[in-house]
C-alpha cells in the first residue's frame, strides 16, 4: 500500500474551515461529541498561533522526509500538512527550507508526530508547527511513503481533506463531511458561552447557574 | 471517604503568605529543609507568573470536573485551587469559564496534576495554571469527589489551608502551621544571598567564599 | 577515576567557535555527517538564545553540585559548562548564584542533563541554560566528581574543549580538532541554502529543484 | 456518536484467522507491507500466549468499564475484545470476573490501551491480555461508550471484525477483507524462511545469501 | 525534619494483616473506597509474590541508601520496608546483602520508588521487591534521611505502621486504624465474588446479573 | 564518518572476560568505581541470562538493520553485538533469522538501544537480548552505518573490543585495557561479600558490621 499519492482530494467549504478555526480546538472538540483530539504530546513550537485548514496527509518512513516534497506539490492555499511516521520517531523532518516552499504554496502549517528543526526561523517566518519534539536530527530521502491516504496521527484517524484545527490547546480533526454540522454546533455553543461567562464573571456560581446542588445532594455529597 | 466537602478551613496569615510568595519556590523549598516540592511535571502555562495562596484542595475522579464547581463556592480571595485526580489523567478539567468564575471569587491560580485547556484565554486573562498537560479533552460531571480533604498532588502531601507557592520553577507547599517559621528562615536566607551575589558578581569564587578547598583536598580531589 | 580535575584544556580557535555558533545547531549537525546532537530532552529555559563555546565538562554525582564550584574556577571567557550526572537525576543543580559566578568568569551558558532552578532570574540575567528539567530541588556538596574529563551527556560523547553549539533546536557538539573543517562545510552549506531558499520562495518545487521525479517514479511512486 | 452498539459484525474465515495466528505477529506484519502494528506499550501480562481472533471493539470513557459488559454479550467463540479509552488512562478496566464471563463466551483474549488487574488470576485461568499497564485502580459504570464501532487503539485503526494477532512480540491488526491475501503472503514468507534459517544455521552469511556485498561497496562501505 | 528515627511504631493485628494479604491488592483497594494504590510504575521483580505487612518507612536522599541500615534494625518479623527518595531516582539502593540482613530480621519484602539490583539473587532467595526500576547503579552512605516518619511513596501517603499489601497487581496501603474495617469489607466482597464468578462462568451475563439493561437504555444506548 | 567497518579489533583475555561475567553486572560496576552502566531502559527479553563477551559495535540508521549483516561476518566466538541507532528508534532490528546467523558465528548475545522481535523464538533458542523495546516493526536495508567504531549506547561510551557484561540487573561495559584490573577488584570484592553475607544472615546488623553508629550520631541522627 506504500508508494501511493492521491492528487485530488475533496475539501470542505473554505468559509466553514475558517469559521471552525475561529471557534478553536476546545470548542470544536466539544461540538463533535468530544472526539477528534490528537494526543497532547503535539505541542506548538511557539505560542499564539491559531490555524484551520484541509489536511494533506503523509505516511512517512522513520527518518525519511522525501514525501514532504511530494506533498508540497499537492498543497493548495489553505491546506495543512499532517505527517505521521510509520514507527515512533523524533527526527527533524522539517525545517526552514521546506517551510519556505510550503508557505509559497499557501500552506498554513504543519502537524507532525515527529520532530522539527530551525524553530527560530520558523517562528520568525510565522510558519506554525505542532510537533512531538524539537530535534535537529537530519533525515534522508530514500524510501517511499504515501500522500493523501488515510492515516492515524498521534492517536487520531485522519482522512485527506479532513479539517484540521490547531491552537495553543493542541490539534483537533473534523471529518470533512461533518464540518458544517460541527460548525453549527460550535457556534451555538459559543453563543451560549458569552452569557455564561458574564454571569460567572458577575459572581454567580456554576453550582447555581447549572442547577447542580440537588443532584450533588442526591448522590450524597456531604458538607461538614 | 469520597463525597466530603469541608466548608471551613484555617488559613495562614495573609501577610505571611504574600511574603512567602515574594521569596519564591526555590528559596522557600530550601528554607523548610528542602521539602515540599511538587513533581517537575507540573509546568506553568505561561512564563512569569508568581503566586502564593491558601490551598483549597480537590480530590476528583479521572475525567470528571464536577468538584471544581463545588470548590469555587468555597474559595476566598487569595486562595489557590489544588486538584489531584484519583488516578493518572490528562484531560482538560479547567478552561476559561471556570477561570472566569474562580477569578470572580478572588482565586489566584490553579495547581492541577492533570490537563487544562483554553490556555490562550487563560493567558490573556492572567489566570495562572501549573498543570501536567495542556489538553482540550472535555470532562464530565457525574461522580463525586471531595473538597478540602488531605490530598497527595504530584507527589506532595497537601492539607487544605496549606500555603502554596508557585512560579517559573514549579510549585511548593508549606504546611500552614509552619508558614511563619519558614518565612523567617526564607527571609534570612535571602538577606544572605544579596551579599553572596555581590561577591560572586565581583569575581570571588564559591571555592573561596564557602571555604571549600580544604575539604575538597581532604576528600582527595586531584588537580592535573 | 572520580575526583580528577584537569586545569588546562585545549580550545578551538575563538573565531571558528563564534562562526559555528552563527551557523546554528541544525547546520552544524548536518555539516559533520549528521552527528553530534544531544538528546531532544535538553530544552532551553527561554527561547531565542544562541551560543557557542568550549566545553568545560563535569561528571557529578546525582543531587550533588559541588563540582560546579570547582569548574567555575577553570572557566575562561567563552566557555560553556556541560554537566552530566552519573545516574539519571532532575534535581536543581544550578541557580542564580552560580549563574552570577559563572557570568563573572565569562561563561556563556550551561548544558545540563539534569535540573535547573531560578529560571526567572536566569532569564532576566540573560544566562542561557539547556536542561532536562526545571526543578527547584536543592543539591548537596558532599561527594567528589570530576572536571574536564571525557563525559557522555544526553547521549553524546563530549571531550573537554570540544565546541558546543546551542540554540532553540537543541545542543550539538563538534570535536575540537574538527572544528575548522566542520565550519568550512557549514559555511558552504549555508551559501547553498540562500539560493535554494529564494527559488523555493519563488514557488519552485523541491521535486524539480532536486530533480527527484525520476527517482521517485523508478521506485514505483504511483499517482492516482 | 457515543452510545452506539452494533450487534452484527462480519468476521473473517475462522480457518484463515487461525492460520494467521500460527504465523505470528512479526510475519503477519511483514506480509501486509509492514503495517498494522499496535504501539509497543501494549505488553502481554504473561509470556507465551499466542492468539488470533475477530475484533469486538470498544470505545470507552476513561475509568468507566461499563461497555465491557455490553461487549461480552456480543462476543462469539473466537473473538478478541479490543478496548481503547477516549483519553489516556491506565485504570484497571478488567479483572477476573470479567475474564470469567468473557471465557464463558469463548473470548480468546483482551487487547486494551489501558490497565488490567487480577493478573495472577488471569494467568492461572490462561486468559491472555495485552495492556498498557497493570493497575488495580477500580472503574465505574456510569457513562456510555460504543461497541463495534471503528476505533484507534494504541495508534492503529481497527474496524470491528478485523483480525487481531497477538503474541510475545505485541499486537497486529489485519483488515478483515485482506485476511486471506495477507495469509497467503505470510505463508509464502514462512516457506522461504525455513530454507534461509537452515543456511544461516550452517554458517552462510546474510551478506552472501542476500547478495549484499556489491550494493554495500557501491554505496561506499569501506573496510579498514 | 531530616535525621529523625522513630524506634517504636504501632502495628495492626497480625491476623488482620495476613488476612488482608490473602485478599490481595485489587480487593483491598476496592474495599476501602478505591483508595490507597501506589503508582503503577512500581512493579514486582518476579511474578507470583503476594505479601502483607507493617510499613517501616524511609525517606532517603537520592542515591544514598544509608537509612536502609538504620531501618533494618527496627524491622520486626512481618514488616515491610517502604522507601521513598526525596527526589526522583532510579539508583540501586538495595541488593542481596541488604536482603540477607532484612530477611534475617523477618522482613517480608521491600517497596521502593527507586531502583534495586541483584534481582537474580533476590529471586532465588525469595525476597520480593516492588520497584520503579532495576538498575545496578551503586549508592553512597553520606547523608541522613529519616525512618518511620510519614512519607509519600509513588503517589500514596504512608504512615509508619500502616498495612502494605503487594502482589502482581501492584501495591496498596491501608491506614493502620482502618485495617480491621477494611478487612471486613474485603471479606464480604470476596464472599460475594464466588457466587458471581460461578454465575458468570455458567454463561450468565453481567448485563443481567447486575440488571444493567434498563439503565443503559435510559441513558440512550442504541443497538443497531 | 559513516560507512566504516573495522575488520580487526583487539579483545580482552577470554578467561578474564568469562570471570567478569561470573561476577555479574552489579559487582563489576562497583569494582570499576561505579562506572560503565548502560541505562536501565535496556531490559532482558527473558530472565536468567548472564553473559560476557567482547563488543562488536554497530552505529545504525534508525529503522535500518543492514549493518547487522555486516557485523555478523566479523563476529568471533564469544563476541556480543552492541547496536546503537543514530537517533531514538524502537523498530525491531533483530529477529530469529539474524539470531540463527549470529549463533552460528558463536555470538553470545545482543545489546540494542532499540527494538527486537521474534522474542519467543529467541527465548527458545536461548539467544539473550537486552533491548529498549519489544516491537515487531520491520526495518530496511538501504543506508550505511558503521561497524566496530566507538559508539554511545544507552548513555555509555563503548569501544569495539570492550568487555560487555549483561545479566538480570542490566548491562555494564568494561574498557578492554582495564579488564584484568577490574576483574581483580571484583574478585576481591566478592571474597569479602561471602563473609559479610554470613554475618548478616546470622543477624548481625550493618550498623555494627560497618561501624556506622558513631558517624550517624555525629551527623545528628536522632532517635525518638
Amino acid at each position: 500500500m506504500t508508494g501511493l499519492v492521491k492528487r485530488q482530494i475533496e475539501r470542505a467549504d473554505p468559509a466553514v474551515i475558517d469559521a471552525l478555526g475561529a471557534c478553536g480546538v476546545a470548542t470544536v472538540h466539544e461540538s463533535q461529541g468530544r472526539t477528534g483530539l490528537l494526543a497532547s504530546r503535539l505541542r506548538p513550537i511557539y505560542a499564539g498561533a491559531r490555524i484551520a485548514g484541509s489536511a494533506v496527509t503523509i505516511s512517512a518512513p522513520p527518518g525519511d522526509n522525501w514525501m514532504l516534497h511530494v506533498a508540497i506539490e499537492l498543497v493548495q492555499p489553505g491546506d495543512i500538512i499532517v505527517l505521521s511516521p510509520t514507527s515512533p520517531c523524533e527526527d527533524g523532518y522539517f525545517g526552514d527550507l521546506l517551510a519556505t516552499s510550503a508557505m509559497a504554496r499557501g500552506c498554513r502549517g504543519l502537524i507532525i508526530d515527529a520532530g522539527v528543526r530551525d524553530v527560530r526561523d520558523l517562528t520568525e517566518m510565522g510558519f506554525p508547527v505542532w510537533s512531538k519534539a524539537v530535534f535537529a536530527q537530519g533525515t534522508i530521502k530514500t524510501s517511499l511513503g504515501s500522500v493523501n491516504v488515510p492515516i492515524v496521527c498521534a492517536g487520531a484517524a485522519i482522512m485527506p481533506g479532513d479539517v484540521i484545527i490547531a491552537d495553543d490547546d493542541g490539534v483537533c480533526v473534523v471529518p470533512r463531511e461533518q464540518a458544517a454540522t460541527v460548525l453549527a454546533a460550535a457556534q451555538k455553543r459559543e453563543a451560549n458561552e458569552g452569557d455564561k461567562r458574564n454571569r460567572l464573571a458577575g459572581g454567580e456560581l456554576g453550582l447555581d447557574m447549572y442547577d447542580m446542588r440537588g443532584k450533588l445532594a442526591a448522590l450524597g455529597l456531604t458538607y461538614v
